[in-house]
């Protein structure tokens, strides 16, 4: 089989596994439908810190080692680590990662980062270049909304169409070999931009992005929605998603098994948060907690055997602007990478 | 040969060349030393742009365009697209390049993405996933005064150790096969940070991080710096120059031919650039205008044949703070990533 698939994917040819993952999350995620997926659930905000970029950098480097210690992975293996974040200059990962000695490739996806770091590693893996990588990713509600909206002092009404930035942070460590699941497909995302201008309206920006990948994905590699027993886009909330929906029927793919991490991180009903959940940490907890235990990614007495998912398509979604660029009235651009995971 | 040559170097086995390169450069750099290597000197700051980001864009555009143009390869060839940038959230590169329809990697490696982004392209070419892609970055001394500085109608007065961050944007082609010269070897710098805490002295910051990786790289390699006809830093700028030469002395390497791109990419004597230039674009335009086609990138009447340089180990060096984390009092955290290249 050859390694590229059309325009946008590559096959993985050789096992290339998640040998494990952790999420560590915040208080309101804590309290959402997932809650039990999660490794860590952190006190409060601060989680001992004396600033809630300190508690992000904590986060981060917290789920690599949780990771790596339920996987039986040492730090001294990693050949790389993969990382990135919402904040000016990433320093979410910069600092949180600083003193682990470990190669280091900082990325920036928005929150398209954890499908990123792994179509990354995933690559660099197969080709021979690490037996062992480590992908992480985080958001902390507070230190997003004092970078990209107001001082929370001030109070600011939300629109119904806004969403909540997650508390959160995804860890997953990709192996050479191993017992699965395995990545097998990588479609790799262009910029879309569709002229979106409402940066309280993101998952409306993001959905062109998803609609544009899947069919991509689809289409080279003639795979259908029903060859995956989950689809998961994220973070694109109820909006997004439903948009998702109705534009990729207009391609000619209906959605079976479909969700959003946005829509899955929070009761949607009960936890206000407008239109669901965003930020890099919300695909990366939804992905390296949930998801990944549910294919059987690590011994956990929690989840039930055989696994829940076998085939699924994870698509992290990505808005690409800054507040520099709102300001100067331009368009939102997005991104969406997707990775094929399966336990085939 | 084994791809894996220690613990933080891979060896690049098949043929992967740079096909082409490009350099465009603001008006200040284009009076440099280095003028007549650039492919495109802007009249001004702006370009016929309204915003300085608009400019920067247009710049990294631009960039891209002309190297793909030198090397006779279509955009639609282009895998994939690697490329990063200073600004909040990278909009430098993600506005860029949106609409070249390019499976798109956004990079954060602050002034060493442009050898982050060729060593990433390098291994994904090996490793059989891409035929053409291309790395790119960029910076402007008016969006990242603004961004990190002062308003520049303030006036701001400026430090002898500071450095004058470089209007330009470079952006190499990537190739399977080819004529060369060829990427061969890729050392992926760890994050290092010694505590130096002024933002005003970024050579400093970063100067252990290169000693650091080019420690690293003649360990890993069992090369010594006497393999190189040049070895350049950059963006250390003298102060960091100096220091890199001290603390690698006492590692036991004597460096020989050895320049930073902070020093040769501006008359450190008359253009009044205190410590020397930075920026993303001080790197990116120094490899992809002057050290490339001095290695025989590309047809150049410009420039003596046989090529000045066989083998260059070119080592860019990144400060990965931001303007949050110097006012809560954070030391600056810096990388380097080093790419061995060579005709032979």
């Amino acid at each position: 089989m050859p390694k590229r698939l059309g325009k946008q994917t590559v096959a993985i040819e050789s096992d290339v596994s998640i040998a494990a993952s952790a999420a560590i999350v915040g208080v309101k995620e804590g309290e959402g439908p997932l809650s039990r997926y999660f490794d860590t659930i952190i006190e409060d905000a601060e989680w001992g810190e004396e600033s809630w970029e300190k508690t992000e950098n904590k986060m981060q480097r917290e789920a690599v080692l949780t990771a790596l210690k339920k996987g039986n992975v040492l730090e001294s293996q990693l050949h790389y680590l993969f990382a990135g974040d919402l904040l000016n200059q990433c320093i979410g990962s910069t600092f949180g990662l600083r003193e682990m000695g470990v190669p280091f490739f900082g990325l920036f996806g928005a929150c398209s980062t954890m499908a990123e770091s792994i179509s990354l590693a995933a690559m660099l893996t197969d080709g021979g270049f690490s037996d062992y990588s480590a992908c992480v990713t985080s958001s902390h509600f507070c230190t997003a909304e004092r970078q990209f909206r107001m001082p929370l002092e001030y109070g600011g009404q939300r629109t119904p169409t806004s969403q909540w930035t997650v508390t959160g942070s995804g860890a997953a460590i990709v192996a050479s070999g191993g017992s699965g699941p395995y990545i097998r497909q990588v479609t790799t995302g262009k910029i879309v931009d569709l002229g979106v201008k409402d940066p309280n309206n993101m998952g409306s920006a993001m959905a062109p992005a998803a609609v544009d990948t899947l069919t991509a994905h689809f289409q080279d590699t003639g795979k259908t929605p029903n060859d995956y027993d989950l689809i998961v886009t994220g973070d694109l909330g109820i909006v997004g998603k439903e948009i998702t929906v109705e534009m990729l029927g207009k391609n000619g793919y209906k959605l079976g098994k479909y969700d959003d991490c946005g829509c899955m991180i929070f009761d949607l009903e009960n936890q206000d948060v407008s239109a669901g959940g965003s930020g890099c940490g919300c695909s990366a907890a939804t992905l390296c907690g949930y998801i990944l235990r549910n294919m059987g990614v690590g011994t956990d007495s929690e989840i039930p055997q055989p696994p829940k998912f076998n085939n699924v398509l994870f698509v992290a979604t990505g808005a690409l602007m800054s507040p520099t660029s709102m300001l100067q009235g331009e368009s939102i651009p997005a991104i969406a990478h997707a990775v094929a995971i399966s336990n085939n």
